[in-house]
Parts: C-alpha cells; sequence; structure tokens
C-alpha cells in the first residue's frame, strides 16, 4: 500500500533527505514537498532536480501542518532541529529520521517531542562517500535495507506509514531495537570506518617515513583503493556518528585492535600456519559478506 | 620495440602467469610458451584458454632452451623451484618473477642462480581477490603498473627486455631498489591485506557477541564491502608475503595500532574537534588514491 501524504516536510534536503523526495515526488505520495535548509542554492538546486516542490528558509513555517516531517540532517542537529520546530507540529503528524545512529539518539527525540506527533526511527543503509542532493536519485534506495527502530512508545500505525513510505522507495525495510540496531552499526558499518579512517592517516605517516621518488599513495591498487574508500566521507557526519555511538565503538575498536596485534605477533614470530589459520578463517567469513 | 622469444617457460600457469601466457600468445612474442605446473587440469585448462602452447610437469625439461623463464608460483616456492631446475638453464636465459615481495627474495633467487643466467625480478600491481587461469585475461594488466627490480647484479639487456615485455602488456613500467619495493608495497599493499584480515576476524568475534536476528554481516552496505575486500585474498599466498615482508609489515602495523588507538582516545574523550580534525586529514589524503 503506497502511503499518500499531504504535506511532507523535509529537513536537510542532502543526498539522502533529496533522494527520499525524489522517490515521494515520482511516486506522487505528497501533495507538496516542501524542503528546508540553511543554503539557498542547495534548496534551489533540489527544486530544479525534482526532489522538493518548493523550500522554505523558517522550519517553523515549513513544519506546519505536515502530516509527515523527514528530519534529515546531521544526528547531532536534531536537539536543535526539535527546538526550533516541535512545537509547531500538528496532532498525529509522524516525524521520522535517516540517522545512522540510533539508541540514545531516538530516546532523546522521542522525548524531546510533544505527546501527540508519533516518532519512528529509520536508518536507511544506502549512504555513499559523496554528498549532497546533486548525487541524489530516486533510486537511490532501490534493493538496499532499510532498519526501523520502534521503541515501546511508538505508534503502530506510525511504524507502519514509516515502513510502506521505505518500501515504496524500494528498500527491504526490517525493524530492529534501537540499542541493537547501534550494536549491529557499530560493527558493520561504524568499526570499518574507524578502521579506514586510521588506516589512511598512519599511511600519511608512512609516507613521510618512506620516500620513494614518486607519491607513495601512487602506488596503490585496487586493493588500498577499495580498503580506504570510506575514508573519503564527510568528516562532520563521521565525527557525530562515532560520539554518538561513542561506548560500542571504543569497545569495537578494542576488539579490532586485539585482533590486529594478534595478526602482528603472528608475522613477527614467523607462524606461518598460525597467519594461514588465520587468513584462512577471514576469507570465510568475508565469503558471507554481499 | 616488442622483444622476441623462441622459447618462453612459465612456472605456474594461475591468474598472473596465465594472464602473461595470453599477453605473450595474442601478441606473438615466442615461437613457444610451455606451461609448467602441477596440476593437470589446470595446466589443460590454461592451454584450452591460449595461455600456453603446451604443458609439462616436469621443470627441468620445460626450462632447457628457454630464452626466457618467467617464475609465477608463490613466493614461498622459489628456493624450492630454482633447486628443480636452475642448472638447466641455457646460458643468457633471462629469468623474472611476477613475486609481490621483493627485497630479500631477489637477493636470495640471485643468489640460487647460476652466473650466465639474467634475473629481473617484477611485479605487476595487478592482483585480484580471484585466483587461478580461468580468472585470467590478455588485458590483465593493461592500465596498471608494473616495478621492476634492478639490482647491481642486473644486466641492463635483461633489464630492457623484461622492461619491453610489461609495456607490451600494458602496464606502466617502474623501475625501484627491491628493499625499497618492499617499503613501498607493505605500505600501500600489504598493510591493507594486514587490516581487512583483522577488520575480518574480529567482526566474527563481535557477531558471536552482538545477536541480531540475522546474520550480523548481512547488515553492512557498501562501506563493508569495500573494506573487507581483500580478506577474501588467498591465505596460502598473503601468508607468504607477510613472512616475507616481516620486518617493514611488523613496523607499519604498529604504526597503525598507534593511530587506531588515536582514534579510539578521541572517540572515548568525545574529542569532536579532534576527530574532525583527523577525519579531514584522512579525506584529504585519500583524496589523492587513484
Amino acid at each position: 500500500m503506497t502511503p499518500r501524504f499531504k504535506h511532507v516536510a523535509i529537513i536537510g534536503v542532502g543526498l539522502i533527505g533529496g533522494s527520499l523526495g525524489m522517490v515521494l515526488k515520482r511516486l506522487a505520495m505528497a501533495e507538496t514537498v516542501v524542503g528546508i535548509g540553511r543554503r539557498i542554492e542547495n534548496l534551489e538546486a533540489a527544486q530544479r532536480l525534482g526532489a522538493i516542490d518548493r523550500f522554505v528558509r523558517d522550519a517553523a513555517e515549513g513544519v506546519r501542518d505536515a502530516d509527515l516531517v523527514v528530519l534529515a540532517t546531521p544526528v547531532d542537529t536534531y536537539e536543535r532541529q526539535l527546538s526550533l520546530w516541535a512545537g509547531q507540529l500538528s496532532r498525529g503528524c509522524v516525524v521520522t529520521d535517516v540517522g545512522s545512529v540510533k539508541g540514545p539518539l531516538v530516546e532523546r527525540t522521542e522525548s524531546l517531542l510533544p505527546p501527540q506527533v508519533h516518532f519512528v526511527g529509520a536508518h536507511p543503509i544506502a549512504g555513499k562517500e559523496k554528498v549532497g542532493v546533486a548525487a541524489g536519485s530516486p533510486d537511490l534506495f532501490r534493493g538496499t535495507r532499510c532498519i526501523i527502530t520502534p521503541t515501546a512508545r511508538t505508534s503502530q500505525e506510525a511504524l507502519g506509514t514509516v515502513r510502506s513510505l521505505w518500501e515504496q522507495a524500494g528498500s527491504t525495510v526490517l525493524t530492529m531495537d534501537p540499542f541493537v540496531h547501534d550494536e549491529v552499526l557499530g560493527a558493520v558499518s561504524h568499526l570499518p570506518h574507524a578502521a579506514a579512517f586510521s588506516l589512511m592517516t598512519a599511511l600519511g605517516e608512512l609516507e613521510d617515513r618512506v620516500k620513494p621518488e614518486q607519491d607513495l599513495l601512487a602506488y596503490g591498487g585496487g586493493g588500498l583503493r577499495d580498503t580506504t574508500r570510506i575514508a573519503a566521507s564527510s568528516p562532520e557526519m563521521w565525527r557525530d556518528i562515532c560520539l554518538w555511538n561513542r561506548d560500542n565503538l571504543v569497545r569495537m575498536i578494542e576488539v579490532y585492535e586485539r585482533h590486529l596485534a594478534e595478526f602482528r605477533a603472528l608475522v613477527n614470530a614467523g607462524d606461518a600456519a598460525g597467519l594461514e589459520k588465520l587468513m584462512a578463517r577471514a576469507k570465510q567469513l568475508r565469503e558471507r559478506v554481499h
């Protein structure tokens, strides 16, 4: 069932917010999609690209009469955002988000919304290292997963609405406890980002030591390219994700450090059998990543 | 200038050896290309795929009268290989390899060859996580780099021959001291492999702790996929590469561990500015990886 909205407000019309606007427009799921953001040029681009019908700078005005509000700004701005417009929301309005962290953020967001509106946290796993509405597409979510994170307070009707929205966008929708979400994504997404960012800065240090005639980084093959691709992700966005998932991420980096030290110890000891066993286990696990 | 060979012997007809055979055959650079290997099915496949004209199981027979011998077996087998057939090589024969490590391996290989043959170490940076001649292609090397590693003992003529061979294969050829090669590749290739193998085994441990309803690894997006791709590489091959480049790799993993610990400390301290700065530096470095 395709949900129908009278008035949708998208706060933050970047890659994800903009692409969701394109989905809403293409499937005619909303009478009006209004974009709210800081930068006029970006909002104009979003309008030109068919992500929104119109835009306003004043969020309090933009969300008034909305039956769906999509919060698609960096996760660290939610609290400030809600202070600007939560009081303007109509009774029964569904508020959802697209943030990459959930646990404490969902708890905090629920506590800042008035009781007559319904919050449903959502996390479309569809980022890329590109940002901005210009990189957006109504097909961005096709074939991806979207995790929605209901709590004891979540209205079943609002949950159904948000589920349908993402299904219409082409995602496979899964529900998960917000705190479990942060453990799962901490492992499969935040930890790999920590690994890639740190590998890149380590290579920067090694470049200063090893001085070939050309750039050290120019010698990398496909392995270097792939392993470090996500180190090009937005520093502002990932700073916030890491800090909102701090406790899980710190513990997980510790686990990774232990495995790396074990790898190093096997190399240092010249333990061929141990090293091959470790690598074979890694290969076997990797075969389950799709 | 396209080099012409009467008789080329390829020892180890896998992805790299097989693809080089396809190049030699396609460009009619050799009167005969003979493949030498252990597994009959693989040699038959190589012949069917046009990588070799014929094959023999006995390397000593295969290299006799060769003017070019390509050693394309795992690096740890060189010593055993040379003991089997080095004594059969004709005067003036050029022996080259395709191994991913060079420094001590080149030194050792040179010391095991008779004085009347010419060794030139080569490392085509064109691996992929796939193995076997079936994954090979005469275009595998097109647009890639090949590092050749002359020493004080290297004949200029043999160096020119090996350089032309790889240029004809479509590679950009660079020369480098064998020990510098191992520092450079240690940083841009071996360290990323260590990072990917260790990340994968760490995720295996985390999977046992976090128990979502589905496979933990199924929740990964493109970030996980890319970051861990090279963890599917051959354990046998990478075990040997890591051990042949042991001292560099151990030192480099230590540098990486330090950067990872710094990342963790910033997250743990909630140091938003420090974390953003680290990520911005990583992003800037990543922009130089092509």
